[in-house]
């Protein structure tokens, strides 16, 4: 941590944390198609991987499609599974969850298929989240946020920064449900606590991982916590807990990449609803639009 | 305004707001372009009107620039501005406001040029301007927001409904300096208290007007007014101020076409920011998408 913060000293730009969280070379992927519909990218060494399995996946020079036949939501679920499960048996894919994302349409469906999670980018589907920044509020209005580390033996991004309580989104939970799982997981907070989250918009980027690509979308949320609470991580996700004045949440979003990539978008998005990036900056616009892609 | 409200009942969408404000036909207009930058868009009719002055404005077929030699902002401005002011003369353009907006380059500048404000959608350059969301916290958390109606005299949207405090960004004032003195213009707003306004974020859109084209800007400001504030207009260019619980607020935004077009997306951006409109909403990503193009 202490190596990657040096060598990011004295670049200081939101706009740096935007730009990573939407590198993506279109080249290196080719369409993932359902029904017709472009749902993700597959890198080409994963489209070859997938042709080992003609029962689930067809795979041509032009894209992976899911086999002839399998026209319902449960037979591409039940043919995707059946194949990724035999991924992971080979140790192709890690970090199973066992936790279904919704695949193709809307995030509020109709959808094509689901998937396991930890194959979502592997497809280059939009998987969706739940991020909260939660904060207090000083007697003088100074505001004060709660950081966490994520824990060192996490399968992605371990032992980076992170915001206080964020989750994926699987199928067939609610929004607010899976915002109070979280916060009772991640942080210990109460659930009548955890309710007064407020959703307060959403950001979306482009990002191509070592292994594929993620077009997600994360729902922002602000909690203001009693100033007396302080969270506790109850299953092992999280290291440790911080509350930094604003300012130093500020220089490590600006100067760094302690947080892991997306999170600096929950962080700028807030700061721009705050009001504490201010629009006398040359960039304001770009790094406005920029949340959204 | 009963009418134009009783036709659109029933339709019950943000999306339809949003769409209205990004209604655009590429195909009725040539390209404004200065020192090799596309600055804008200029309707067919215009630029030929435009070829009349040959001394300010290169016209054909591809498009609109400044004549040969006009190669810096000063020489730019002048020459349009003799144009604009003869075409002021002849009846061509109306609603003179003595403004210079600047044109080309990034809000911070540098600019290419400065643009007579009433001239600026005529060449589909884009213009900024400031929208301050004012409104009040009842004790029991509810929010009523002030909206203004705009005189039946305006050269521009007369009688239609406004955000509390909204003005065009001129060259050469500073973005709070402006809300400051729109806020006192137009609603008698002490400095003190307009200075309290805290910018939130920033809404954009591409929108065709009758004579010409406005791809803009607005940068939004909440201002949390003591209840007992009571604004008064004090340029005439306000007919009446109302506080509306949010809710009708909201159907209003959501059933009508009352608000001046780019007023509704200020008050969805805010409706949003406020959880009040939530993520459970099937379009939500669209809508929150939809406020910035």
């Amino acid at each position: 941590m202490a190596r990657r913060r040096r060598r990011d000293r004295g670049r200081v730009s939101y706009l740096d944390r935007i730009a990573e969280c939407n590198a993506h070379e279109p080249g290196n992927f080719v369409p993932f198609v359902v029904a017709g519909e472009h749902l993700g990218l597959v890198r080409h060494g994963f489209a070859r991987r997938l042709s080992d399995f003609p029962a689930s996946f067809a795979v041509t020079d032009r894209g992976v499609t899911m086999a002839p036949g399998l026209d319902t939501f449960d037979a591409r679920t039940s043919a995707a599974a059946e194949a990724l499960r035999r991924l992971a048996d080979a140790g192709d894919i890690t970090g199973w969850r066992g936790e279904p994302y919704p695949v193709g349409g809307r995030f509020a469906g109709p959808h094509s298929m689901a998937m396991e999670r930890c194959a979502v980018p592997l497809f280059g589907v939009r998987a969706y989240g739940v991020h909260i920044n939660g904060f207090v509020r000083d007697p003088d209005g100074a505001i004060r946020m709660w950081i966490a580390r994520r824990a060192a033996g996490k399968e992605t991004y371990p032992g980076m920064l992170d915001n206080m309580i964020a989750g994926g989104q699987p199928i067939g939970i609610g929004l607010m449900d899976n915002v109070i799982k979280e916060a009772a997981e991640e942080a210990s907070v109460p659930a009548a606590l955890a309710r007064r989250a407020v959703p307060v918009g959403a950001v979306s980027y482009r990002h191509d991982t070592e292994d594929g690509f993620k077009p997600d979308a994360m729902f922002a949320y602000d909690l203001e916590l009693p100033r007396d609470f302080e969270p506790v991580n109850s299953d092992g996700e999280i290291a440790e807990f911080h509350l930094w004045p604003i300012e130093r949440v500020m220089e490590t979003v600006a100067e760094t990449t302690e947080f892991k990539f997306n999170c600096n978008l929950i962080i700028i998005d807030f700061l721009v609803r705050h009001g504490l990036i201010g629009p006398e900056r040359a960039d304001y616009l770009d790094i406005v639009g920029g949340l959204r892609r």
